[in-house]
């Protein structure tokens, strides 16, 4: 058979984000966010996707979704025509997708450094670091849980990459500091140690309220009204339930008309079917409720389409990551996202390696590869993840961050003019001689290849004698030390710093330290 | 912006080729090729694959390609109505388009088992061992240079992996071996320890004809004239320059009907332009030339378009493997070979690394990930490949073999039917219930997932008191060793076992040892 050919036509359509060419130790450059140069990988035809999207209409219509201990969204369900019965709600056909017509098919979501603000949806891809680790790890001192230094020190590595481009949230969980109040520490750490875009709390409405409030205090009231500045991922708790914990806080974010990220967490087989077709509408239908509910709470409000698959070992019964089935389905993922015109979240460089090994990255790369290829403009879970999400790795976060880089480069596609065909380099050079120095070279030399901060590309000989022999493990172990130790924060306006602490002293003294 | 949509059914025009799930410790079964449930990912649209073909033609017509030290080439040249100056061939734009259209787009490479025949061309991919290094490593051992011994560990475990379908050719330099009577050893080892299809010689035009010779003995004289039983990998010294060594070669394995593969290795920046684009063009002028060759040879016989673009780290300057570049050139390649109809060789599973680390993995995914990506039909160096080719890593071997099982997994993609779609799943549990024991798990459970026989899926604690706290190289270790002393070499006619034993032996009594 030959093979089906897809018309594409990038290079027309968008820039390149080409990144410019810099010394591995130079300061932090970097763009903002990339904005991809090559199209989508799309793997399934018209037919298949309208197969799926109807077993989501049924799942909708026929089974449904509870949303417990909320009543206003069962009020919002009921004022927009769904079939509510207790806390389960029934959809017609068709009734969700008109819904969340009304959400943006992109936005900017703002940095405190305008320089940093990313552009979420269309053909934007953003990088961010992993989230919701209780436990890190490095090669020093092995596995232990994490803190409010680790969390900062996470923080700290994600703003010296230039090939990050959010802070992200809860990095690692601060299990130093209380429940009830870490959530102030972390987001008072993002705007302190980072200038970049980040994320808030969701793990209660008042949590999610506070993360908004100083958000405000960085970007003002009416700013934060009008434009995104702040991020919450919320989860379903699939199969079919949506949580009020979930639903308040993702009300929360839209609301204050900032983006919430939609996102079922689907290990197949066991929260859903352990065929992907079925995983993969189950997934649709929690996620498409989700995002509705955003735009019945306030209408254009920003909303992120999200998607976590995973597998499972047969054997074990462990959850699996990195692996082919939910990186094939991440495609698919994309295409349905993108005929729902929404900003898409979806894979990561995930693994189940409990070392920064050669299993962690061959899982990592399959993975994270399926992001950029199914057209994710939000990438969380970008660096750092080990051990099914258990634990944050200082040396896999800054192999990841490598491999960010690699991916800019790889976004960028194959640019084709009248330089980069080379003519006049062949008839320069002619038969059986070299290009090292002609002038097509010179011309090109500096921004033509990725050149990684981590991996060995000396000769055998060299790498063992002068080298010592290591492998990326233990180079990645030096280059994060050597990172933090060269860290500078970000300038933060005095004002807003003394506004934020007073808040957060504020916050801490009104409540009891609570552990649960 | 929204990204391109490729239109693309691949499950309603090819059959998946979903390997069996089996026990990892089981005895090798799996496909003997995989039919690619998946489309190819084509990132250029028509205009810029044409500016490429445009500058192609080109260098073809305006700069010529010299063949050296092989005059029947230039008999060849001139006969089909190209311009000979000395050595010098050019050639008018469309006329070894013309050529090349007498080759087959699709044969069957038949191994002495008729049941690990492969198919090479169309949707189909065939997996084989890196080729060509002369060292080998292991953990225990190091790095050394190989032997008779590692030459035939490799073609066991290869063999004895469910993974891959292809014993490969040279796939470590038998160092202990007279250079002239290596290939003798080689051959015989293919056909001896494995039942798969394999390859031959082309370090000279004689070691071709004994390589074929000895095909002759395994298969009979008149079905290899009428039949692909072995191939031939040979190499354009880009740039623009065909060395007589090769190309006799080349005619060698096309008068027997048999294929030669094309492959120009363009380290750009060195061997080429330091751009994608001009290095693609360039690529694909030789390599058309050297298909071209094959047909004036003896028009018909089957030949594979082969590419091996790679990069050069600027700082150092040496080659680098499994970067972004050459991975993204290779999906541009795959959509120039589909646009000649011919079978293609491209990509494989690079690294430069010394150790079969995080870096071997990272960069030999995203490298392995092109091949299949690109539509690749035979991809040499999928298992094994360390150091730039120069060592073959007994680990990695294993890994990537491993690897290769997840891409069975990958390349059936998304199946959509009414089983996969498990409406009658999602009826049965309802929200908040689990999947774990319906009867869809239950029908579906024993083919759902890839699990892997090398990554840990076991929690943390499992792992490091159990487990030993090892990583991927320790287990992969393990592994080759367990593997090598449970082979089993396949059943051989003891008459074609004595035949080529005899041939071996008359060879070489026929000639003095040469060490060069």
């Amino acid at each position: 058979m030959e093979t089906p050919v897809a018309e594409a036509e990038p290079a027309r359509r968008t820039r390149p984000a080409r990144p410019a060419r810099r010394d591995n130790a130079a300061k932090i450059a970097g763009v903002p966010y990339i904005v991809r140069n090559i199209p989508t990988y799309d793997i399934l035809g018209e037919e298949n996707l309208v197969r799926i999207e109807r077993v989501a209409d049924r799942i909708l219509s026929e089974v449904g979704i509870e949303f417990r201990d909320d009543p206003a969204s069962l009020d919002h369900w009921k004022r927009a025509g769904a079939k509510v019965e207790g806390v389960l709600v029934r959809f017609e056909p068709g009734m969700l997708n008109e819904i969340v017509s009304a959400a943006p098919s992109q936005f900017t979501q703002h940095a405190r450094n305008p320089a940093r603000n990313v552009e979420i949806g269309g053909g934007n891809v953003v990088f961010s670091p992993a989230y919701g680790s209780p436990f890190v790890m490095d090669l020093d001192k092995g596995r232990r849980y994490g803190t409010l230094e680790d969390f900062r020190n996470f923080i700290k590595l994600a703003q010296s990459s230039p090939w990050l481009h959010h802070s992200g949230g809860t990095i690692c969980e601060p299990v130093d500091i209380p429940v009830n109040k870490r959530h102030l520490d972390m987001v008072y750490s993002h705007v302190k140690y980072s200038d970049r875009p980040f994320m808030g709390s969701i793990t209660a409405e008042e949590r999610a309220e506070d993360s908004i409030d100083m958000a405000r205090l960085v970007f003002g009231h009416d700013f934060v009204d009008r434009n995104c500045v702040i991020l919450g991922n919320v989860n379903v708790n699939s199969p079919l339930v949506w949580d009020g914990t979930m639903t308040k806080s993702l009300r929360a974010y839209a609301r204050a008309n900032q983006a919430a990220v939609i996102v079922p967490f689907i290990l197949g087989g066991a929260m859903g079917p352990v065929t992907n077709a079925g995983a993969i509408a189950q997934s649709y239908a929690e996620t498409l409720a989700g995002c509705a509910l955003t735009q019945l709470e306030r209408k254009g409000a920003p909303v992120i389409f999200g998607n976590f698959l995973s597998s499972m070992s047969l054997r074990s019964g462990s959850p699996t990551f990195g692996t082919p089935e939910p990186a094939i389905g991440s495609m698919v993922i994309g295409q349905l996202a993108r005929r729902l015109k929404l900003p898409l979240r979806c894979a990561g460089n995930f693994s189940n390696s409990k070392r920064p090994d050669a299993q962690a990255m061959q899982e990592g790369v399959m993975s994270m590869m399926s992001a950029v290829h199914c057209g994710a403009n939000f990438i969380l879970h970008s660096a750092g993840f080990l051990d099914g999400l258990l634990a944050m790795s200082y040396e896999k976060f800054v192999m990841d961050t490598d491999f960010c880089g690699a991916l800019h480069s790889y976004l960028a596609g194959v640019v084709v003019d009248d330089n980069t065909l080379a003519m006049d380099a062949f008839l320069q050079v002619g038969p059986g001689s070299h290009f090292l120095g002609c002038d097509h070279t010179m011309r090109n030399y500096q921004t033509a290849f990725w050149d990684s901060a981590l991996s060995d590309n000396e000769p055998f000989e060299k790498w063992s004698e002068e080298g010592g022999s290591t492998d990326m493990a233990a180079r990645a172990n030096g280059r994060w030390k050597k990172t933090l130790a060269e860290y500078e924060a970000p300038p933060l306006d005095v004002a807003i710093d003394e506004a934020l602490t007073d808040y957060i002293a504020g916050r801490k003294s009104s409540m009891a330290d609570a552990w649960y």
